[in-house]
């Protein structure tokens, strides 16, 4: 496979025009979008007009004038179809930690005769973290960690929820969630995903997948800024039953009523707590903006494409230097590939001294993503280069790479 | 009293200089500081930094380059000299409903045998509803809530936690934290305070308080910007004792190892949660520059004076047309006056009509904020003169003021 293969590929891709969208430096191979996605061209202006009109020159007015009070409802109708949901089963605030939390204890309260929450133990740590927080407020409770293969043998009717991330964060393995989310459903448990290395990226689809709650994170795919507020799915079948253990005013139903009782918002709203962050909300909204007609499965069928042909290039250019770490099946990866390499950290920083980000996941792992919105063939291709290179000339092994940054 | 008076305790006032920060639009009048801080000047400037260099041109660098692994740190430092804490005894991020819920499941935590969260049933709906919430999570919790007078006596060995609001969202009655503080603590009790209507306009001293949690509010007096991120404080001896609910990766010791076993970070901390909303932290730091050498007694000193102003004007000026909602005492308020008119909500519009901006709250109040920061004595007296020209005409007493808005 050649840079002309690849340019071709560019060529016939349906969502090619879209990389204009965005703010990317020139030469730079940006591979890093499941951790920071890139910026929207347009979000900056956005977020000066939000600042010095509506909240500079507007103030408070700006709430009903600006349409402040509406804004996590217009951002949530923007994500619901990039995750096959209906606008009002998805609610758009707080972080994905704090929503799991939600939708974990809302879950399980459906469920309340069980005493497990069941996982597998490569989930995310802050999702199992989350998990025995909520199992130590007491009640008994209890956090399940299982290997992957094990889940289904290990629901039972002990089991209270199943929650996975559909991606596995380190591996990029893509987990089946129709048929986990049946299993779960035949032992009587709920299922709870987490979307956070999905949306924007793969064919994500709640209602084909008879998912019962989701969470997802909204800085990776999806753009929004570092920190952006995250997003949370409640299946319509648990609108009127479902209870959020955080019962914020924003989730009222009525909350300028200040009224001293307690009533749920309609819909997945009840699951929103404080005062929506509007200046981070608003940079969202925009930045959703070039998902505009996009559907998941052709965001699917380019993140295969690009990452089939990555694992090509890096077989044929890389030989035994590196080890793939993914799924070599497209079907059974996110839109994310990894490598193995025992100086993985110095191996990540050796390649963004060549301006080819991807990051580090200890212990000897690069993680590599391919946002299907702005990431190209040809942009796969000249990162194989580098990365063929550094490998070949030993780059990675100076001192200045091996030194430790707080993040990594 | 007299505009001349007005004029002369503005030359005097220490704190005139500080103004200028702001972007204040001529002939406006902003009594709603409270509810929605104004615009520091140069935020737009620094936040258009964040998003183009930082995130547009930095990318995921600049979670080490740009030092957003440090933000809520560096915030939490800066608001810690305005609530009479150390800056480990603070956290931002989340907001004040996520917060409240984080401190009371801990706070109560520290004293299980015990089944009651204790309020007084004038305090912001939403805190009674977290409380509520987390009540309704099972363990036989209740909470309770009484009439402000009726705190101290309702305070025995079944309370686990006292929770209340230092300064009332309507009458702006201010409370006397210490004094109930220590009541709390001689039943064994723990206290919580809300500081979302004092903390930037009132002397706030958590420490001379004795106070074991409290929480707040970083767009009203603080100017953080609609919906910014809250603050939590953790009192230093419950620094290796309290443990959040919501355990998130931002709250672990070491949330780059990826470990899966949770570690909670030294101090408060460690009641972080998910990545930290860094758009709008970066707008709160920002905003929070103007706060710089101000001491909260001084903040407080000029709250009074201006309270005790507007309250003089309007016993001269508006006769019995309204009927102070608030303490006459300046020090048993905070920076706040509400007044009472059968006729409130369209009251409010009229001012605003007329640039005077105050808010209504249901069903009768008239609420107006006065910041400290930025905030004159002129403006109290012109605002007053409009208020009194407004009741005397009659002028709200016209279709468009009585047209409700969805935010109020």
């Amino acid at each position: 496979m050649d840079r002309t293969v690849c340019l071709e590929l560019d060529a016939s891709d349906p969502l090619a025009d879209r990389r204009g969208a965005f703010t990317l430096a020139d030469g730079l191979v940006y591979l890093d979008g499941n951790s920071l996605g890139v910026l929207p061209r347009t979000v900056a202006a956005r977020l000066d007009e939000v600042v010095v009109r509506e909240w500079g020159e507007g103030l408070i007015r700006s709430w009903n004038a600006a349409g402040w009070v509406d804004l996590p409802r217009r951002v949530a109708a923007r994500i619901a179809p990039l995750v096959g949901a209906d606008a009002d089963e998805v609610a758009v605030g707080d972080s994905t930690s704090v929503n799991l939390f939600k939708v974990l204890a809302a879950a399980r309260r459906l469920r309340p005769e069980r005493r497990v929450l069941l996982t597998d133990d490569t989930n995310f740590p802050t999702d199992r973290y989350v998990a025995e927080g909520l199992a130590a407020l007491g009640d008994g409770l209890e956090v399940r960690a299982v290997a992957p293969d094990a889940v289904a043998a290990a629901l039972d009717d002990e089991v209270a929820v199943l929650f996975l991330t559909h991606v596995d964060y380190r591996s990029g393995a893509r987990t089946d969630a129709a048929t986990l989310t049946a299993a779960a459903h035949r032992v009587g448990a709920m299922a709870v995903w987490d979307l956070a290395h999905s949306t924007g990226a793969l064919d994500v689809d709640l209602h084909a997948w008879d998912a019962d709650f989701a969470v997802g994170c909204s800085y990776k795919y999806l753009n929004g800024g570092p920190g952006a507020p995250a997003y949370l799915y409640v299946a319509r079948r648990w609108h009127t039953q479902a209870d959020t253990p955080v019962r914020g005013w924003f989730g009222h139903a009525r909350p300028f009523d200040f009224g001293t009782t307690y009533a749920p918002a309609d819909g997945a709203e009840r699951f929103l707590a404080g005062t929506p962050h509007v200046l981070s909300t608003a940079a969202l909204e925009e930045a959703l903006a070039p998902f505009a007609d996009v559907s998941p499965a052709t965001l699917d069928a380019k993140a295969r494409s690009l990452t089939d042909t990555f694992v090509t290039l890096v077989t044929e250019r890389c030989g035994d230097e590196v080890e793939l770490a993914s799924p070599r099946e497209a079907a059974r990866r996110g839109a994310q590939v990894s490598l193995r390499h025992p100086h993985a950290y110095a191996l990540t920083q050796a390649l963004i001294a060549r301006d080819v980000i991807g990051d580090h996941r200890p212990p000897d792992l690069v993680r590599f993503g391919f946002a299907p919105l702005y990431v190209r063939h040809v942009d796969v291709h000249d990162a194989v280069e580098v990365l063929a290179d550094v490998l070949a000339t030993r780059a990675w092994d100076r001192p200045e790479h091996h030194r430790r940054n707080t993040v990594t």
